[in-house]
């Protein structure tokens, strides 16, 4: 039969295939999230759709933390669905991290039917207005998830349905921030134009005027020609925005001296020839703060200066030596020119840098980076030698690598990562009982790569106790799905980056106590098959652990590792971070105070 | 030493100090919640307070379930402790869920010090404002909570600490909603006069006008004494505000035949001789519906009108018969006097009503009240035998009792209680997850009760195993801290409530599987002193534990029975729940299409 091209345009398919159609066309194979009376008709439709399938969490918190998981390793939007007002709001702290951390998020809400919403109906899930129980706004929730969000649609218009899905994929995928779509229920079957589906995405990001770029990239280059010591700093936001091919390559081309931040670590390659060190401010390690500070042209690609990723605000780049690429905005030695994406600026510089033109650079061992502090542990497993261990003889190229908030947070930066290692940590955002769900996320994320003939990667996950039992069910849902990541559990009896910050022997930086942590897998169900658990308490247990033939056979399984440490063993990192913050802190107060004519308060 | 009058006037106390002694003299001697940097100093004030004490949560959302909890329970506000961002949005789903359903809570929040805020410093934990990275606005969270209270008071300003203090403690308890404070960091050590602690909290509530009262209370006699057939329609704002002695005493003194709402469960003393039976639209027993709707004056105390609390929009009872005694309005017989609160009415209706006046009452048993419908089911234990069974031979006078979302919700129903159960579901916001720690809740709250010489209560819980997941780690904080409820784990492997919406067999509608129950206290690391488990999948196996020497000794520890029961085992209230919400979300969406000039869609 052939059709006529009226019979081809008037084809439809209902919104639900539509929506999951255009989120698997971005290379997405799994939604996450929980069901609910609002959205069980729409979560019908992932089937629909070949090669889509539904990954359950055992909560909504869990399910937005899996999904920036995912989003931060891939790159690519992390999916969830939850139900209206209940699983939205018990989502919404993980959206805001990754709304806080740039990262692309699409939180697909169902919601009651279009008549429900406007004739205020008292469905359960709804909140009454105001103090007197008025009648309920329907769309309170929406107006909740403004600040976590860079762009939202409440479908209600049976005839911009398309447009409206695409402009949120669209946005959330140029502006790798999280995103939210509410479908009411009696939509999800509305008819869409079947032949939308063959538009294109419109993803590439195109600056409104290219001369301007022209001319910014002379100016960048004109700088690093002239300049007699450039160096590059990556930071997290060029990794958000998909930008590491492009930044290797100018750094491959270039070898011009390199680093990373905190919340960047791993970004540039750490065995690569032309990488210097870690900067951090004043928390660097000795030599590499002298190194990016004393260069005149220090090129910024995706800075975040949050107060952990600058060596609390000790990050001293003068104006006239900075030269920043941001998704925002560019800035050439102080003259910022808003509205600018860095990523077309820089495809420009990497294609026509010419390293004929470049000064002499110096070379890495020339900087003479000094070695970390090692702090001593009762324990014999210390956080110094911990990590520096785990960097050294467990993990590998391509490693996902995620860290908890928490010690594990600062002591992984004792670890030198082998080459293309995907580093996730919520150093910013620092919302605890994120990086278990995101190891999820992440595992979701390295079968994609897998399929897609990518490198071959490890999850890795290091998390604190009290971090753990925030999110434990999740394990669950790994073992589940037959996940295999590696899980380092660190039990140092309880919060203890918050005993270093205050009360070290409070009660509330206590925790349950003794959970049988190597058990868990096992009670939550699953089989001996699929996953491997072990408790270290010493180097030697460790060692033979990581060395065993037993360890090293059940790399297909999950595996949990509970690694016991001091209570009091603080990074140096930490500590540091907390001296510096401390002085900052009263500093502001005497003149905040001194303002308000009052007496400055300890903080 | 005496001092002067001057002396003792300038005698201050910290902040901490005032706050955590407000909280305790409203008679309250725990504080739930998650330490984080920005409120550990507050939380050592707690300490300073004789006979308050820390309970801390394993993660803010199950915090505010157990602060939740506690105020149902106890009518006084539950107070849980958050930090800044990450922990108070984590919890701000729990809190909604209070707000709701009218519950008193009072979440603390320790934020950053006000410089920090005032200078939109890039703290961890901060939001960027907008999404081109601008520099952080600090209260944004606090406008993302405003729907969810009904007081806030943000802490800046160091001359009306207490009084504002006081405001937000007095209209929570007024309003019995959730309020906020917001502690800046700098400000938990400010100095509050101590002689303020004296003054008296202005908790009772006054009706502006007295003399409408007084008029009202007479309209009210009025048509009490002239009706042939009166009867008292108890809703759950009527235990929220309080007001059970008051209710029973009416109800005592009268002996009108009485009703209470499902979400009112148990409010009326179920052998009381007055008690009819449960309302709840065409959803009720055969014969209470037109007992209620045949009656010519209803007085309906605390009404709640939500979809599952009215059969689904079926309560039909007119306005010519209808008086309501509302914690924002009085209305009689279709006329509303807005602004007056229920209480000092009910209490001058009260003291006023004189039983020589009134008609001839109807017997309880002319109503002729039919039994439920039994529900079959292919496992031994049925959700229609299970909860009659706990109901004749389990549950006892005082019994504290949550029923989770789901069927445990509606099952319950099939239980007769036995007097003064204080009875707990989320019927309207439905939230799962919650039960389990406003169980925790609930414990906290019966310590106290008990210790105040009140009712010797038990705490029972019935919670389904897809809303156990939600939460399941605060069963640790439950043995951590040596209480003992006796929890009803209805294994029906996944979410039977949805498989009965819809897609019974979806794969979005299963779980985690093979969960070992029984095993989870022990794997959370309880000593074998503190908790008791056991699995029972037949009648008999349920009866012969109940009735054990085993399980009646072990009441002082935490009890665990996993009932297992079959996946499709429907509460018969659920099916006619969903099959009159069908029909109307039908209506509506055909008179809202035809206004739009769209076809109607199913739902
Ligand atoms: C959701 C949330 N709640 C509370 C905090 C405050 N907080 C930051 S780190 C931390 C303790 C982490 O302890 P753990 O995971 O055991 O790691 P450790 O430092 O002990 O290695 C807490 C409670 C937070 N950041 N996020
Ligand atoms: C936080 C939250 N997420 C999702 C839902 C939607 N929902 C309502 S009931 C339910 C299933 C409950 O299942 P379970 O606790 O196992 O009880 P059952 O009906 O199986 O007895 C779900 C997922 C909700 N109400 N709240």
């Amino acid at each position: 039969m052939t059709m006529t091209e009226t019979e081809t345009e008037t084809e439809t398919v209902p919104l639900g295939d539509y929506l999951f159609q255009r989120i698997h066309q971005l290379g997405i194979t799994k939604i996450l999230g929980c069901p609910g009376d609002f959205n069980m008709t729409l979560l019908d439709h992932i089937f629909n759709v070949e090669g889509l399938d539904w990954v359950g969490n055992c909560n909504e918190l869990n399910a937005s933390y899996a999904a920036d998981g995912y989003g931060r390793v891939r790159g690519v939007p992390g999916v969830l669905v939850t139900t209206y007002g209940v699983g939205e709001l018990s989502a919404i702290n993980g959206v805001a991290g990754a709304f806080a951390e740039h990262v692309p998020v699409l939180h697909i809400v169902g919601t009651p039917a279009r008549p429900e919403m406007e004739y205020r109906m008292w469905m359960h899930h709804t909140l009454p207005a105001g103090t007197d129980s008025e009648s309920p706004d329907h769309h309170v929730y929406q107006r909740m998830s403004a600040p976590v969000r860079c762009v939202c649609a409440a479908l209600d218009d049976v005839d911009t349905l398309a447009e409206e899905v695409d402009r949120v994929l669209i946005t959330i995928w140029r502006k790798s921030l999280p995103g939210y779509i509410y479908v009411p229920i009696d939509i999800v079957n509305a008819p869409v134009p079947k032949s939308k589906l063959d538009v294109e995405l419109k993803l590439k990001i195109i600056n409104p005027d290219p001369s301007l770029e022209d001319a910014l990239v002379l100016d960048i280059l004109d700088a690093i020609y002239k300049s007699k010591s450039p160096t590059i700093l990556v930071d997290i936001l060029a990794r958000r925005h998909r930008s590491r091919k492009l930044v290797m390559e100018l750094i491959d081309k270039t070898q011009i001296p390199s680093f990373s931040t905190d919340l960047a670590k791993g970004f540039v390659d750490e065995d690569h020839p032309a990488f210097v060190g870690q900067y951090n401010g004043r928390l660097s390690l000795p030599g590499v703060a002298e190194a990016v500070e004393r260069s005149d042209v220090v090129i910024n690609i995706g800075p975040l200066i949050s107060d952990s990723n600058t060596g609390g605000f000790t990050r001293f780049i003068e104006d006239k030596h900075l030269i920043v690429l941001h998704p925002s905005y560019i800035e050439i030695f102080g003259v910022r020119h808003e509205g600018l994406h860095f990523l077309p600026v820089l495809e420009k510089l990497v294609a026509q840098i010419d390293k004929s033109k470049l000064p002499k650079l110096r070379t890495v061992e020339s900087f003479n980076i000094g070695p970390p502090k090692v702090v001593e542990s009762p324990a014999d497993i210390s956080t110094s030698y911990f990590y520096k261990y785990i960097g050294d003889n467990f993990l590998k190229a391509n490693d996902i690598v995620i860290a908890d908030s928490g010690t594990a947070q600062y002591g992984i930066n004792e670890a030198r990562f082998p080459s293309n290692i995907n580093f996730t940590t919520q150093l910013y955002y620092s919302s605890i009982g994120f990086a278990l769900p995101a190891a999820l996320g992440a595992c979701v994320a390295q079968r994609e790569i897998d399929a897609e003939g990518g490198a071959k990667a490890r999850v890795v996950l290091f998390e604190g106790d009290g971090s753990a039992m925030m999110t434990i069910q999740e394990l669950s849902t790994i073992t589940r799905n037959g996940y295999n990541p590696t899980i380092f559990l660190i039990n140092n009896s309880g919060y203890t980056i918050e005993r270093a910050i205050h009360g070290p022997e409070a009660k509330y930086n206590d925790i349950s106590p003794n959970w049988h942590w190597t058990e868990l897998f096992k009670t939550f169900g699953a089989d001996e098959s699929k996953y491997f658990a072990a408790k270290v308490t010493t180097k030697e247990e460790l060692e033979d652990l990581l060395a065993s033939k037993e360890f090293a056979e059940a790399e297909s399984k999950a595996r949990f590792v509970e690694v016991v440490m001091d209570k009091m063993d603080i990074p140096w990192r930490l500590s540091g971070q907390m001296a510096i913050m401390g002085e900052k802190v009263k500093q502001w107060s005497i003149d905040y105070s001194s303002k308000r004519g009052e007496v400055p308060r300890a903080v």
